[in-house]
């Protein structure tokens, strides 16, 4: 039995989406950030570096979205959300998982985080000034070269696009507008009509 | 034919010493920074984002490390470079691989590249204070908790292991103390002595 730590709003909407797309068997826990819960000894312990997703299996802990989502398209193939069988289309997943981690995902936390990567007020301003434009250009070029439609990789739903979605869902907070985006706009509400993610959301709300 | 775009000094050093690992046909393009050759129209065309590495392949092009070196592991799979049968040993090697990426190498990319998320030189300056400080986080992170030694992932050698090498390799730029990461330290020391890294290393110098 899978186990995913998650915490409403986060990136691991990801994965949970994925486990869900899956078919799979697993559990979630709740964290709770407001209380700063992912930096309790007992979370520590399961995630040294205090953030979420984390998926407990039977044979140890995993971190990082877009390793455990290649993990869940690989632990249950027949949900088909990974071409695992091809070197060169699983690495252009695992590409368009990259992107969405190192640099989008990067991109946004500058609004919330800035503590991470700098120490004065002005600079979390200056840096949350950006945020707009530094979040869109990440999305104009999605939107330009990446999202091939009607899923990320084209006819077949992967894991990219639980993933795509739940960065898409900061858009509005950050200032980007949607009208610009209308590929990514369509994908948005192409995922939020799946039975499997509306299913997750109600339980992330709940 | 394999074909490598890469820049010295960059994280391309990672699928560079990849590829020499895997034993592949390959060729190299190095790009020139300093003239901003990474975003001229030739390149942009090849590389939307104007970074580097790229990989040219048979069927189109790679970006993104952590899925070009999943590529060049599972595309020369007599080589070992990773362990692609089995989808958790996977999932721990991408989630080495996710971490440098999406944490270790942002936390370096805000000394040089802070206008990514910021505009204002003071900030840039607040940036770089920092910098000692995240880089030396991650990297003890790495150093207490998933650096089995002697190789990453314990006896085997991966392609976590040239990444690895590559980051670490900022450390003293990044005025990280050493002698704080002995294991860290004893791994790059591991690494410089393989034939494909001194090998890749003259032909990035050169």
């Amino acid at each position: 039995m899978l186990k995913l730590y998650f915490a409403p709003g986060t990136c691991a909407l990801a994965s949970h989406i994925a486990l869900q797309e899956a078919g799979a068997a697993y559990t979630t826990e709740r964290l709770d950030f407001k209380s700063n819960q992912q930096n309790s000894p007992e979370y520590l312990a399961i995630n040294p570096k205090g953030r979420v997703p984390s998926l407990v299996t039977d044979r140890g802990i995993l971190t990082e979205t877009p390793a455990m989502l290649a993990f869940i398209a690989q632990s249950f193939p027949q949900a088909k959300l990974a071409p695992s069988d091809d070197a060169f289309e699983f690495a252009k997943v695992q590409a368009f998982n990259s992107y969405l981690c190192s640099t989008v995902h990067v991109a946004h936390a500058h609004k919330m985080r800035g503590f991470r990567w700098a120490t004065e007020e002005a600079s979390f301003a200056d840096m949350k000034r950006v945020i707009p434009k530094s979040v869109g250009a990440s999305f104009a070029l999605i939107e330009r070269n990446m999202l091939k439609g009607p899923w990320v990789m084209g006819e077949q739903y992967t894991i990219c696009d639980p993933y795509l979605f739940t960065l898409a869902g900061w858009l509005q907070g950050d200032s980007v507008d949607l009208a610009e985006l209308p590929r990514v706009a369509d994908h948005m509400k192409r995922m939020a009509e799946r039975p499997a993610v509306q299913q997750v959301l109600a339980e992330e709300k709940g």
